[in-house]
């Protein structure tokens, strides 16, 4: 396999640990704080998804916290403007996964120059990868809020990251642990990496990952060639 | 308001009631059934708006076959072939909603056409029709399978519908339980009633129902302008 000439990473739960917004909500919601995570995360993906097809564009941090508030309503979970706030600032005090930095650090050794690309608007993923200290890591940041605002798994999004970078879809190594996002980069024709931390069956969308492994420390041997 | 010339309503939740589903579950696999039952719709309808977003259609049929297989592999339930035909099988075995008879009969009488519009395919709405008794009470069946091809809440699906029935959409009363097909179809113009039969919030997509009614026994009075 000829060696990438970029490796493109998802960021939450890819290369930045979620596990900061888990704790925020049981630190508010003490007992029901994994319910609340849980039904968030799923609001919060679920309304990229319908607001694509509806055609009503809302940047990221618009739904993180329309997914917030509904999920705190249909809990019961009294969410005031004190609690939101503190809850949302997790999203900017982010660690990174704890095999990040090494990996990202092989890409570089080997020459593959490293960006991520996510749903998160500039705003966000910068501000996650100075709290995380993968900024000094990373070539740059792509987010589907710059200019397609259409959410993964549109094929205007990859298109989008294959024209930023200027290189066939082929040479890109695309790497991320959310399965929706592996058959994005699949149906767009991009190498996947699929990096599953949980031993989680893949979904059953017709589209399989050209590698799958149980984090990012064999993300440079892939990428090497 | 004038009075509307057709009704179009949901299949699934709106006029069918979907707990034949949880019942099947909750016997092949005893004290898991719900979880098994919550985590096949979710990810039913999750298939649907990623196949969308990503161009590669399947029929409901499949999607809801492979989100059983999905499910029961997440929680570790073994889906066996005979246990996979005995859950499938109470969609073909589906009752109406307790009100959804006498409620249709009143549209009926009021002179105005009534459809089902669903993501199922013809021959799931028509068994579920037959097994239901709703059969008799209905003019016609709307699906994404017969020509669209595009899930709800795509904007394709919902002028399909318009097409199908020679109708301008303020002419059509929409009637559905499930929030993202109330955004849909008040993102293509119609008339909407959101049928909130467990008092959920409404979600946050920028987009608001007509009415809000509780089951469907209001529905006529509605149409009826």
């Amino acid at each position: 396999m000829p060696r990438a000439r970029a490796a493109v990473l998802d960021a939450y739960g890819t290369l930045f640990d979620v596990g900061a917004l888990a704790a925020a909500c049981e630190a508010a919601f003490p007992g029901r704080g994994e319910a609340v995570n849980r039904l968030w995360r799923q609001k919060q993906l679920e309304y990229s998804w319908l607001r694509t097809a509806l055609g009503r564009y809302r940047d990221f941090w618009e739904i993180t916290k329309d997914a917030l508030e509904y999920a705190c309503r249909t809990l019961g979970c009294a969410l005031d403007a004190a609690t939101r706030e503190r809850i949302l600032a997790a999203y900017h005090t982010i660690a990174a996964m704890p095999e990040a930095h090494a990996a990202l650090a092989r890409l570089r050794d080997l020459g593959v120059p490293r960006y991520i690309f996510s749903n998160g608007t500039l705003s966000m993923l910068q501000a996650a990868a100075r709290s995380s200290g993968l900024d000094a890591l990373l070539d740059g940041y792509l987010s589907v809020d710059e200019e397609i605002r259409q959410y993964k798994p549109s094929a205007a999004a990859y298109a989008f990251v294959l024209r930023q970078l200027g290189l066939p879809a082929a040479d890109v190594l695309f790497v991320s642990s959310n399965f929706f996002d592996v058959a994005g980069a699949k149906n767009a024709g991009l190498r996947v990496v699929w990096v599953n931390r949980t031993g989680a069956p893949p979904d059953r969308l017709g589209l399989h990952p050209d590698h799958v492994v149980a984090d990012l420390t064999a993300v440079a041997a892939l990428a090497g060639g």
